[in-house]
């Protein structure tokens, strides 16, 4: 009998190259945010179904994975089933809505304000193309309790740290509130209601230009002269150089100061503490889709890479939604998917000595053991091999899966690189 | 409106100090491994249903956790409809079917013999009791492609290195052999049909003892005489008090050399290369209850406590089974749960220096950034505090989270053990 060898569509399988990028990233990021004071948690991917719905995030809803009933809860027979009738559990799609879940509770447990490191996979059944997996690592670190800069502050030097240890350089943080857009979108006439729908034609501005997003608007009825004054505030803002200008603008064009001046404090306070090739700078143009934004949101963007590598932003009422209680937070995602790909890409990968010792038949199992203990000693990762018969193919292979040194059991002292 | 804030049944949320332990756990058999010459991958949670269900293990199946169709794929206005028509993916209740899958469809791209590690969940629908949860981190070490008894001697050295490292002391790895088991059922007078069932009698030795067991294969309409003979063959096995005198005894009951012969080599060769404290010994009640095997099987034990805590065997049939081509097979897997249980039992825990810093309402926030980057500096992992109202409440949680010093901000020398 034979089987498809290929993995469920939409997932990949990760040969030991990637593997072994992949672990070194994620223990330089988890290392980072340590030091950095954050606390590892990790909650279970299976999740209640009525939390996971309960969400902001409406396309992620429709894009869950649900298991079915199982045993005796599964009754097929029903009359007039519906979908809610055979699932039981969902699989989470994101990390933030197990985490506060998570906070609520085991909030007297923890220190407050709570600072969390989680590296876990989530799920999403998305259209599989370039870069979209529907089961992928996410790599996430929030701060529970604190309403104050500092929590913004904090994420975002640590987030830095951690890009710099991965070796990256040239990285632009850009960042916005969402205040300023609520703002900004009363005071070109707008009802406040219509907030997020304008905010997500917004979050086009990169895919589908200004003509794109005065067309969307027009198509949902939203008033022209407002429309049209809302994408002038735009156009003016762009013409700003600094992030001085930019706030000048905005204080003449009367938003509020505690907005302007909490931007002004997180940029030049975290500023002073970023590597030196990386920019930290205000852009309007920066809107994040998710409904549970409330205050600053900020993307991380490599020079060399279109999309973002990394953001996050505030959301001061989604505990209380799940918990009853107020509790302020803020989060910053590092898109583990595509800063694996781009590490790979710019070649800043970790340096491991891979050897290949080589035996033969003649050997015994003593003698193989004993040679591959002395290169362990030696700091080498040593893997056994009996002397190939096709010694081109082999040694191929080998520099496929990362080796860099080959030595044969009767002559220990002698590495060749690969 | 409030939500149930306890995770789904048979799952766990893990605290700071507990998922720190578990990444210090991970970090060492990982390092531990690559050292050995093994090389991480990585397969998808959900996987195809097909596969998982041509497994050799019955009741993984039946415990299986399964997706249910999304979006146009579910009809469920078809009459008679059954489970088959409303599920799409499993989620995985073991890391091997995955491997074997990963390794017949990337055979090419790999090293051969191919030396794997995993360490990733799986799913199991059990009825929830102490140390078994339904989503649970598996950590598995296997060599495909590898015939002789080099796989289990290098299996068992890696995974008792790794023990070591851990800080286990006093282990005790119990092997036996599947053939050996099969060879005696045949000689006391079964027909072979019968193996899998007696030998799932047998594994149950530990639990219900001799007279369980006899009870159990006489209900099961086995030839009395045949089971006495049986059990007189595991009687007398017993006395037996060295390796040597048991391999003595199985030599002139008639076992086959061969297979003594590869039980004696990985056991003699193997001790000399374990910590001085690790004992490896022959064990003939050693059974393990998966169908698969079909050679060497192995157990570990730590003196404190009552299950094994690792395990593995030899499956040289499964690979054909998935792909066609016959490939020999070996794994071993560490108990990461009960490894971790024991650890905290045992207090040999990772020795991080986490520090609270405090600050006050009047420090800036650059001051707090600065003072906690030197901190940072001197190798501490640093969270920052505002002074708390209730110092002595402040105190004890940071204690259980893991935290070990603290200090002001106005005094960064003066560091204070709590």
């Amino acid at each position: 009998m034979k089987f498809n060898t290929t993995p469920v569509r939409g997932t990949v399988d990760y040969l030991p190259t990637e593997m072994e990028i992949r672990t070194y990233a994620e223990r330089i990021i988890t290392n980072t945010y340590r030091e950095n004071g954050f606390l590892q948690i990790k909650t279970p991917i299976l999740e209640n179904l009525d939390l996971l719905l309960s969400g902001d995030s409406g396309d992620n809803q429709k894009l869950m994975f649900k298991t079915v009933k199982r045993g005796g809860k599964l009754d097929l027979s029903k009359p007039n089933l519906r979908e809610s009738d055979i699932v039981e559990e969902g699989l989470r799609y994101d990390l933030t809505v197990p985490l506060v879940r998570f906070f609520a509770g085991n909030k007297e447990k923890l220190p407050y304000p709570f600072k969390s490191i989680q590296i876990d996979e989530a799920f999403r059944a998305e259209r599989p193309q370039r870069g979209r997996v529907r089961e992928f690592t996410q790599c996430d670190i929030d701060i529970l309790g604190e309403s104050s800069p500092l929590a913004e502050i904090e994420l975002l030097c640590a987030g830095a740290m951690a890009y710099s240890r991965l070796g990256f350089e040239n990285i632009v943080i850009k960042i916005n509130d969402r205040r300023l857009l609520n703002e900004v979108i009363e005071k070109v006439g707008f009802d406040p209601s219509e907030t997020i729908e304008i905010c997500i034609s917004l979050d086009k501005f990169d895919k589908i230009g200004e003509q794109g997003v005065y067309d969307e608007l027009i198509q949902n009825n939203k008033d022209e002269k407002c429309v049209r004054r809302l994408l002038e505030f735009f156009e003016k803002l762009k013409t700003a150089k600094t992030n001085e200008e930019s706030f000048e603008y905005l204080l003449k064009y009367g938003i509020s100061e505690n907005v302007i001046n909490s931007l002004k404090v997180i940029i030049e306070t975290t500023e002073k503490f970023l590597p030196k090739s990386f920019k930290l700078v205000f852009d309007s143009t920066i809107i994040r889709g998710q409904g549970y934004y409330t205050g600053t949101i900020f993307e991380v963007y490599d020079e060399d890479f279109g999309r973002a590598i990394g953001a996050g932003g505030r959301y001061d009422n989604m505990v209380e939604k799940f918990s009853g209680t107020k509790v302020p937070a803020v989060g910053f995602s590092i898109g583990f998917y595509s800063v694996v790909m781009l590490m790979i890409e710019k070649k800043i990968l970790p340096k491991n000595v891979k050897i290949a010792l080589i035996y033969n038949n003649d050997n015994t199992f003593e003698e193989i053991m004993i040679a591959k203990n002395i290169l362990i000693q030696k700091g080498y990762e040593t893997s056994v091999f009996l002397f190939p018969k096709n010694f081109k193919n082999f040694v191929s292979k080998l520099k496929n899966n990362g080796y860099n040194k080959i030595v044969k059991i009767q002559d220990l002292d002698k590495i060749i690189e690969i």
